[in-house]
């Protein structure tokens, strides 16, 4: 079967939150509990119980010994790559530091924002073949520019018995400069995160993706501690005219498509000619994938080819979708950036393939899904930043303006409010 | 019985979130699942029988008549302070807006970061005596500010019959640019705000506070749209030597205890004449209060006097607290300034008494509380900006790092991923 080629008012892509069985919450309660009230031992107790390893309170913590080792595991063309997306991921997010700032009134009184790293984030990296390196680069790297001194990753060990971590991951943890790594997973990790244990302080901040139960803890640990949002499967849109090479264009809906069969890979377009050649490209490139079968259950499920009237048409299409990611290739796609108004990551251009800002160019590839774009943005230093407001205000201001202050709390009720600026201006005599 | 005077280890501010009864819960979800499938029958069905009031769909939406009928109500004075604190107001808030920017670099690609308003906001107003004017100008005007062209405000009909709102509040609202009005308060208006009805079109992120049916309907929408975090009760710390007044401080405290019982007002001093001069001072204010019930039980259950060996180990419990409002009353305050780590909102010296943030300097008076100082922000510009991440990689630099981008790709096993760049370089010749 291939790409649907529908109208645009022919297709809906609603994917449910996923918010867990009754069942998967109780037994996340209860893990995040007894993490809280026990400690290490119940830590120790559910890294047995889920990943059949057994460790002890010092075994939890990865030694500087093991990141030497895995450096020795990984090989020459990963590293180098790795460190120089890292330099560029680092570069792209220096820029979105921003300063403390005072405003100095004439009246002596000053007011001001003052921008602050956290202190302390926790980053999980889920085990297996769900653990990406350019995750955990995505995640640390932009903590680090704001500056936050404590950045300490957790991630499960290897289940059954041996408490060997993916050398690559511990390689991309090193060079992105994580510091303090614990093997430990699940929803026993995140509640250590939350609370702390005897070995493990607890945190600000918790992010970084995991499984379900990885969701729920940190969902139920979130005002305790923030959190990340939750990621829903991956997007792609590709708004294009005829100008585009049907190829690139199928090479990056299957990119997409290979996540996982509830990622979404959709081609709006206002060429039926382009339709067409998309959809034969995308079959013929599917044949050769290793991934077949997940790439093909996405394509069936949530890919489509939206043939649209015009241009205009298909970004107010691509507006409505508010895709994580979205590929504009058309004659000139910078002219219709002015119109995206809804979009996580807008690659434009023939070149900006999508995995270019997956792995190397430098924005972050943790980016709103779902259509949360329309009101949540990709990972970035002001995730790791927060906001004080600094009010000093003066004698003069005071007395220039204590009548009014009193004035708004006295009609709302609050004449506490009113004698806290009263009893300043008796004692200055007004 | 007068404010407690302890060491700080003896002093624990634990407050838990209100996360609601299982019947409140399900009230709500059934509240939230009828507005979404029937749409204004459901909300005005709920209005009936939550308000006693009973309207038609055309009733719902506020008229100018009425805005301009409330000018006619409100006093002169009250008028003119909040217009000054409007302006106030917006101008702290203008100093938040960012550009969007680009980076140029020399092998022809471009990366960005693209700022945008929200579109749509959502502004909820509670009813009754919890409507405060002032509230109305600090969820409004950053919006505003941001740029987000469409803002609603949402607030339940007066009890029992007449359709009244409050004209005080109308005129903030007013006065602050909002130009769509709805009466209909209660989990009804957020679910319409959410998921929207025939008269009430859906936004983008809902703000405001409200009692716990308005909070637990917010979480259960959070994810179709974005919403703001959740108040806990007030809290003022004062940190101070023997330079402060202790009449002062003791104004202030009560100025935070008169709020709500569960408001928490506490002095951090290493000066035991002071903390004396202050308990004695909160027990000579306490009396003639209006709100005298309310402030003696904020201050028996939740006030303190914390005695420290030195402003070192202040500082120290200060940042512990991580206090929503902490005022800095010492010979020289500013030399403290750089030692907060975890504070909502610092005010600074003997005149920078906390209403003076609450309703006029400028800097917004919704602030983390709860000790969520740790990681969130008082509410900013940045709450109704969403960020896109722009790439335009040219071919040059595809050339120069695809092969690094595939390495990364296969290392993570995902090969679409890497043919998506190889498509490319077959094509240029590489």
């Amino acid at each position: 079967m291939s790409m649907k080629l529908l109208k645009p008012e022919q297709f809906g892509l609603k994917r449910e939150v996923e918010y867990g069985s009754p069942e998967q919450n109780a037994a996340v309660q209860q893990i995040v509990a007894a993490v809280k009230a026990e400690g290490d031992a119940a830590l120790l107790r559910f890294t047995e119980q889920f990943d059949r390893v057994k460790l002890s309170s010092e075994q939890l913590r990865v030694t500087d010994e093991e990141i030497q080792a895995a450096y020795a595991q990984v090989d020459e063309a990963f590293l180098l790559a790795i460190r120089e997306a890292a330099d560029n991921i680092r570069r792209f997010h220096e820029k979105q530091l921003r300063n403390s700032w005072m405003d100095l009134a004439e009246d002596g009184t000053m007011l001001g924002q003052i921008m602050r790293p956290l202190k302390r984030v926790g980053v999980y990296v889920p085990g297996g073949k769900a653990a990406y390196p350019s995750s955990v680069l995505m995640n640390v790297i932009p903590a680090q520019v704001a500056g936050v001194p404590e950045i300490v990753m957790v991630t499960p060990p290897a289940t059954g018995g041996t408490e060997g971590i993916d050398p690559y991951i511990l390689v991309a943890a090193a060079e992105a400069g994580v510091k303090e790594l614990y093997r430990v997973g699940g929803a026993q990790a995140v509640a250590a995160l939350a609370y702390g244990t005897e070995s493990i302080a607890p945190v600000d901040k918790i992010c970084g993706p995991g499984n379900i139960y990885v969701a729920l803890a940190k969902r139920s640990v979130y005002g305790v501690v923030d959190i990340d949002s939750i990621a829903g499967p991956s997007e792609i849109v590709v708004l294009a005219d005829d100008s585009a090479d049907p190829a690139y264009i199928a090479a990056d809906l299957l990119s997409q498509a290979e996540h996982d069969e509830m990622a979404s890979a959709i081609l709006v377009t206002a060429s039926e000619k382009l339709a067409q050649a998309v959809i034969a490209e995308v079959d013929s490139q599917l044949a050769s994938l290793p991934r077949y079968e997940i790439a093909k259950a996405s394509i069936e499920q949530y890919g489509a080819v939206l043939l649209v009237a015009s241009l205009e048409e298909g970004i107010k299409v691509v507006n409505q979708l508010a895709p994580e990611h979205l590929e504009i290739m058309t004659v000139d796609p910078m002219s219709q950036l002015s119109y995206i108004e809804n979009a996580g990551a807008i690659f434009l251009g023939p070149y900006s393939s999508e995995p270019v800002g997956d792995y190397f160019a430098g924005p972050n590839h943790i980016i709103p899904t779902n259509g949360t774009a329309r009101f949540s943005s990709p990972v970035n230093v002001d995730d790791f930043l927060k906001k004080s407001s600094m009010i000093l205000y003066s004698k003069q201001a005071l007395l220039a303006n204590g009548h009014k202050i009193m004035t708004l709390a006295r009609h709302e009720g609050l004449e506490g409010h009113a004698r806290a600026i009263e009893v300043r201006l008796n004692k200055e005599g007004q």
